[in-house]
């Protein structure tokens, strides 16, 4: 896919997107940098689907990077991460094999998400919370709205209460372990596949 | 649980059981190996699947370890594994949080898988590869039997062509990524997922 690249990167003058970084809040078009992305991937062919997934509370770089992967193989249409610097470092790369330059990265800082939840409501998504509560849905039984956003815990401490609330829905993967739960990087990958795998049926069913 | 867990040790000499290991094709009876695992977990009031997780072919030991931890989580039987010294390995043990001691694991070096997985066809297995080929089918439409072996590429080579002829089924998981495929731990995690929630729904739908 060399010359697809090529031809994608003279069309959206990719070098100067590739510098700039997308910070939420920030006086950057950060609108027309997603755009930019997104119009780079569908010119190879790649569609995007409606799906965030937050990892702001998540700590650990390889946590981040295989996330990084994941997310964007299944076209998600951004990774918002705690910061930004996490891309700098050798074990989010080593875990995502480049795959922060085909995927929209924003950084909203943990003390800033209240915020950037609630904005996201506004503009309709569904902030579904990835944790164990008692009202939680299962996930075999949750049908995922199209503009999903996945809000993952902490690799210690979870959603904290004060985000709890915030929540539209949280939604637990049921687990049969003896020990402990889930890495926070394989239950975001559920997650984002069953939210693959229901659009994808209902994209049939339309057909 | 630790009063749960003291009282599954003292009913299953556990403490014989954890010194001993798994190899095929040994004279250790394995069998009641894998019975005595099954016995301790059903006490803790954990069930168990009839799902084989053969990863013999996979070498990084952060991926060995990660699948352990899923595979355990799930309720899978058992991790088949290329070498058993793997569990001594300090990333293994970090990424499999000691899952180890609650899933059978078993030794099938790959120069064995072509015998082992013959048989477990004769016992009734399914022979499932994850790998992307001209006949695989798409997970979005696949629909795994009761009795699933689950054959794991390698990072690098995926499923040999040798063993491809091997196989009763080859399923692959739809990627929209522009550059790389998924890990093959979360490769092997949406399979095990996929499998599990296809059990759950016929569980619910025979009560």
């Amino acid at each position: 896919t060399g010359s697809q690249l090529a031809e994608a990167d003279s069309q959206t003058e990719w070098t100067d997107v590739q510098k700039k970084i997308i910070p939420w809040k920030n006086s950057t078009p950060s609108l027309d940098m997603e755009t930019a992305f997104q119009d780079r991937a569908a010119k190879l062919g790649k569609s995007n689907s409606r799906l965030i997934v937050v990892a702001s509370l998540i700590d650990k770089p390889t946590n981040l990077g295989g996330l990084c992967r994941t997310s964007e193989i299944f076209g998600a249409s951004a990774l918002v991460v705690g910061s930004l610097h996490y891309i700098q470092d050798k074990q989010f790369q080593h875990l995502s094999v480049s795959a922060e330059q085909w995927l929209p990265l924003v950084e909203v800082k943990p003390s800033q998400l209240v915020d950037y939840l609630q904005q996201k409501k506004t503009e309709g998504y569904t902030i579904i919370g990835v944790e164990q509560t008692a009202k939680s849905f299962d996930l075999t039984e949750y049908c995922f709205p199209e503009k999903s956003l996945l809000l993952l815990g902490n690799e210690h401490e979870g959603i904290p209460a004060n985000l709890i609330h915030h929540l539209d829905v949280c939604v637990e993967i049921p687990q049969q372990g003896i020990i402990r739960s889930l890495n926070v990087h394989v239950s975001g990958a559920l997650l984002i596949w069953e939210y693959t795998r229901q659009q994808v049926i209902k994209q049939k069913q339309q057909q």
